[in-house]
């Protein structure tokens, strides 16, 4: 284990650290809030300490892949830790086992709070929310390789273990050009649809901050109604733009070259299939079953399209409480938090990507059941499907499942209902944010133990990370010399 | 397509099938039950149809793959179907979709029932329930096979479309003898069991009744509160045979040739870890939190491995409402539901064999991306696991979640709470019986929809026969010519 190395990136990020909290400063400062103080020691203990840390440039800078998996995962414990900090000093909450969980749903984009009142928050902590969606959502480290006077080839590691899928595929043949490229997509879009919003009457402020949580595909808010008292013009860009930063970057990169079939690809279009057939039953389950709550069936499409949008995008927005929605409609929406977005992009969830890989090994196998002389490879858009990828996706199945299990179990020892716990887990895990039950839109997670918190935070992080950093980072064999 | 073969399979099936009815049949006799007529003319059909089916011997007897799933599922439906009429006909329902479920549901040994008052049902047609259990608890093929005069090596088919688990080993070289062997032991196991019944002051035909549903891990009882009222010496007696019935009957054999170690395999092992610890768990929870409802914490532990043995073997007999227990024992039924009893034992699930593979291969997937270059073979037992097996046991987990989430979905336009359709599939899916919510163990199934029962009868067929003979029995590509 490269003990030196691994310590010169982390310092590296707590330097990134302290660029990041420049913006709630200078929120602070426009608001003469007194945060600004927090904020200007937060830069100083994060530029100081990474000073410190990347002083002695390693003599030995070569990366493996399990370096990788432990770099990415000790950041993001880092900078779970570092934001706890920040809402600590800005005196948002007094717990650190809450600011810990509101920092981690932050950077993993989950958009899961423990405050109930957002609205009395200082606007430079709402900012410092927002933005922390819009960090995590593209990934950290991916950024600072971009910049890191580091040799090429070994960020490679890093940038698998830390982007969302299966597969992860460099658009260009260097890895630093692919983040950049792929970062400038992420701000044009962002930028965009804070122009939008501005252009329907959104005040810049909430603008920024809606854009950022939407970019990340977050969903922390700065209302207490989330987006429900937005005017319907604003909802729709919030639908459009979940489902934008629900689809592969990669696709971006591929219409801009004017490569139009390419980037509507198989993964694209399962996408949009699974977000319309889940739209189309739910506004006809609101329209049947909650006549009185919509006032034309045009109304039920609107909410229904926001809400699986916000969902399967792992956003976790709402413009209504679906707590109180029919069980259809309901279990259609666990469903989609669990299939979540494409791969590649900001969203989380298990990814579409992964559900046709195992659709397409299950069909398979019944074709080899049914001709056995006649086994084919799985083919995704005519290429085949390396035999590491399906065992991988396979596992990854596996390890979700076990993982959630736990989890399950580990905060069931609260008591709380069924629904509850399950749609608790079901949201960190997969990094949407609310769940049904005591977790529903209207409600939050201050009301779990401490233990129960650290449980959701370790989720967050595993689900944010695609699992296998967080259990490797915290396997012993990792760091057996061999 | 060999049509006449599968034709003649089914017919001689039809023959046995008549064999069958003469113990319902005889138990009416006994009590002098209008019954006796109807079981009569059951037999009058099934031994007529089955001659005239098997009339012609057909000329090519080679069975491939594909139709020995084929014969399994038509096998199983075509059980179902008469079992039903035989419901119908005997006056215990009238409604064809109900004697369907619950016909379904005697053979695959699942034990949910549309009846609310089992008391009230001829003594014959519980009898008949009782025993559809024992005939569909060891497989009905399995059983024809040893004896239908074909010839021996395709057989190997049936008996592996039939077959709980991943793996089917013979114990001895030819087919017919390893299933006359483990019908033996399952006869003795079940007789043993009957005879201690008898021995702790049960009455014959309650006894026999218990030890045919117990064996097969059915769950069907001939009281309205299933095993409550029973005395704890009983209970006791029940809940070590349901653990015994769901140990693989390959560990018997091997225990009669006095190959003990051999016997207690990694599956037996991790299957009676996994009862202990939620044995453990339940038994603290309820002695916990509720406190006024067990004398003694002895009382809390008898009822907690009750419950958990019914419901990890998928037998689903109850001794008290765990409906009413706490969220974590609850959470941790569920959990135990779908994992299931042993592969080659009567119980579901879904077998703790393929949750041993699948761990295996979580695991080896992190060591890969630790360690690259020290990629390992699966193994169990010391034995390597074929890629075959993983890659199949793969797919099931995929099939089965594709599985349960449609019909999920399917029974959600009922608009029932999500816990009842939850649990409702979850039981039927793994032949359990019971659930949580409405489809509790003081609840049943009546209350659901037709077109809910024929999704639920679906379901119980394809998690007996393992998922995929179903689905190839559905799948037109299944009858095209290659």
């Amino acid at each position: 284990m490269n003990y030196s190395m691994i310590k010169y990136t982390l310092g590296w990020l707590l330097m990134f650290m302290g660029v990041f909290f420049t913006v709630p400063l200078i929120t602070a400062a426009i608001y003469w809030e007194p945060a600004f103080f927090s904020f200007l020691i937060m830069i100083a203990i994060s530029v100081g300490l990474g000073l410190l840390m990347t002083l002695k440039k390693p003599k030995n800078s070569t990366l493996y892949a399990k370096e990788g998996f432990v770099i990415v995962s000790a950041s993001w414990i880092l900078l779970s830790l570092f934001g706890a900090l920040a809402f600590i000093l800005s005196g948002a909450t007094t717990s650190f086992v809450d600011a810990l969980f509101e920092s981690a749903s932050g950077f993993t984009t989950t958009g899961a709070s423990i405050f109930g009142d957002v609205e009395s928050l200082p606007r430079s902590v709402l900012m410092w929310r927002s933005f922390s969606h819009w960090i995590g959502g593209m990934g950290v480290l991916v950024f600072i390789m971009a910049f890191l006077p580091l040799s090429g080839g070994q960020n490679m590691h890093i940038m698998r273990a830390e982007s969302p899928g299966p597969e992860v595929s460099k658009l260009v043949p260097r890895v630093k050009k692919t983040a950049l490229i792929l970062y400038v997509i992420y701000f044009m879009l962002t930028f965009i649809m804070f122009a939008l919003l501005l252009f329907f009457d959104m005040d810049v402020f909430e603008a920024i901050n809606t854009a950022f949580s939407t970019a990340g595909t977050g969903g922390f808010g700065f209302r207490n109604d989330s987006c429900a008292s937005f005017t319907a013009a604003q909802q729709i860009v919030i639908t459009v733009f979940m489902l934008l930063f629900s689809i592969n970057f990669n696709s971006y990169y591929l219409v801009l070259r004017l490569k139009f079939k390419d980037a509507l690809n198989s993964e694209v279009r399962a996408f949009l299939l699974i977000v319309a057939v889940a739209v189309g039953i739910i506004t006809a389950d609101l329209w049947i079953n909650l006549t009185t709550e919509f006032d034309s069936v045009w109304e039920a499409l609107r909410h229904a399209a926001f809400t699986v949008s916000s969902l399967i995008s792992t956003t976790g927005f709402s413009t209504v409480d679906f707590n109180l929605w029919p069980a259809l409609s309901q279990t259609m929406l666990v469903i989609v938090m669990f299939i979540g977005a494409c791969a590649g992009s900001t969203g989380g969830g298990i990814k579409v990507s992964r559900i046709l890989i195992l659709f397409k090994g299950m069909s398979r196998e019944l074709r080899t059941i049914v001709h056995p002389r006649q086994v084919k490879k799985i083919t995704i858009d005519g290429k085949p499907v390396d035999r590491e990828v399906t065992r991988s996706v396979n596992a990854y199945i596996t390890t979700f499942i076990v993982v959630f299990t736990l989890s399950l179990l580990a905060i069931s020892f609260e008591e709380k209902d069924l629904i509850t716990n399950f749609t608790a887990v079901t949201a960190t895990i997969n990094n949407v944010g609310p769940g049904l039950g005591g977790v529903g839109p209207t409600s939050n997670f201050a009301d779990f133990t401490a233990f129960s918190k650290l449980v959701f935070t370790f989720d967050m992080l595993a689900g944010r990370l695609e699992l296998f950093p967080m259990l490797i980072l915290f396997s012993p064999s990792t760091y057996k010399r061999t």
